[in-house]
């Protein structure tokens, strides 16, 4: 290639690249919308919507209000550090540059699908790190279990749609395994883990410890997220914003990725 | 300069501009956290958290959960266009497009300050675009009121602080008058509108006129957007992220701001 040849490349490649990059990105939602089927822990209250008003008022415009009730952890949604570590800061203290960031998406799907109640392990992220590098330092780290395809569906998504205490103990769904959980936070420093099932540690899980590593770590962590089959291995950005509740151990959140077109 | 030297200049300013801008960013949150005092309207429920869990669990780890109920509208939040609109799009289908790009923010502060019933008019905008360049096609516009200093005071803020229908007469605060609203449609195309004060049609207001012309026109709008004076006027980027609710009239609004350092 001749010099000149050369330096026009050049800048024809730089100029494709200094443009803010958020306008030639696309947007994928990884968020599941809130209503009366979203699915929440057998135990917590789920979402109630309540219409106020919805119609032509007095003074002749339309108006449409509601309010809302419901529990903070379900549906696409944050675990505070503060949710399972009584020292650890709430939803509203997360600091912004936690949840927003260069991310990587792991494929377990084989796995999970195969084995309800599969558990991640410190192999499966070697093995995903042979093929695509090591997880970057600060990366939000979503784990892709394949059961997205079950949602709303409670008996297929965690394994029984029953409600109550009792019902707990049926949960079957996969999780990530503490070890594995402990490897992200000392050996890979990652800012936030997200995972495509109702919570980040599996279903039979009675002690809940990849919740208290995480959380001891003040690792936020998402839950229910939705969509990842959208998402490649790596090279994406996440944008994760939970709703800002006072003192939160965690809360609904609108959680998207950004890739280069 | 030899060639050589430019080459390696070349090569310099492309790895300096081809990482992820967000990297690079400063992130300014503007949004008021949820909790009791979080201003609704007057005839609107409050947020309410209720406790469901907090201390050690019989299995020996901490835990700590809440629910919360609130009316769609309070705080810093979303109208979506179905709020004035009978045939509007609903929280959950707004293209995230419209609430994520560039952003500019327009200082009313002075004259809102001197006059609570102020209304924002097309003058105000030119004043502005002589100052700053045209409002780009496609920008989210923010308009600061100055009223945030007195958030959470209700008398301060909105002009009572009495609950109930009888109160809705007694609110005093600046909006943004239906021609102005009319002008950012169809002189500048805007994609999103937000307002340092509890809505964007002023507190004296009886028909909501700009609330129904920029809902007609399938323009979401953010109101109690907070810390206003942490932007400049131009030259950021706005990340506004509502919780998905199914068929929404609006809902707690998680809004960012990215700045250049």
């Amino acid at each position: 290639m001749r010099l000149k040849t050369f330096i026009v490349l050049l800048i024809i490649f730089i100029t494709s690249t200094i443009n803010p990059q958020i306008d030639s990105m696309r947007i994928v939602d990884l968020t599941y919308a809130f209503d009366e089927s979203t699915i929440y822990w057998p135990t917590a209250e789920g979402f109630k919507l309540k219409v106020i008003s919805k119609g032509l008022t007095d003074n002749g415009f339309y108006y449409s209000a509601n309010s809302f009730c419901c529990a903070e952890h379900g549906g696409t949604h944050l675990d505070a550090p503060i949710h399972f570590y009584e020292n650890g800061i709430s939803s509203d203290e997360i600091p912004l540059e936690n949840l927003i960031g260069k991310a990587v998406m792991i494929d377990l799907s084989e796995k999970c699908l195969n084995d309800r109640d599969y558990l991640i392990v410190v192999d499966d992220f070697t093995k995903w790190e042979r093929e695509n590098g090591n997880i970057p330092e600060n990366a939000i780290v979503l784990l892709k279990t394949g059961f997205g395809k079950y949602w709303p569906n409670r008996t297929k998504y965690m394994g029984t749609d029953e409600k109550g205490e009792d019902a707990v103990a049926k949960l079957h769904f996969p999780g990530l395994h503490p070890e594995a959980a402990g490897w992200l936070i000392t050996e890979r420093q990652i800012n936030a883990v997200g995972i495509e099932s109702p919570s980040i540690d599996y279903g039979q899980s009675q002690h809940f410890k990849t919740h208290v590593i995480l959380t001891e770590n003040n690792i936020p962590i998402f839950e229910n997220v939705a969509n990842l089959e959208m998402l490649p291995a790596k090279n994406f950005t996440v944008i994760a914003l939970p709703m800002k509740i006072k003192g939160g151990s965690g809360g609904p959140l609108r959680i998207i990725a950004l890739l280069q077109e």
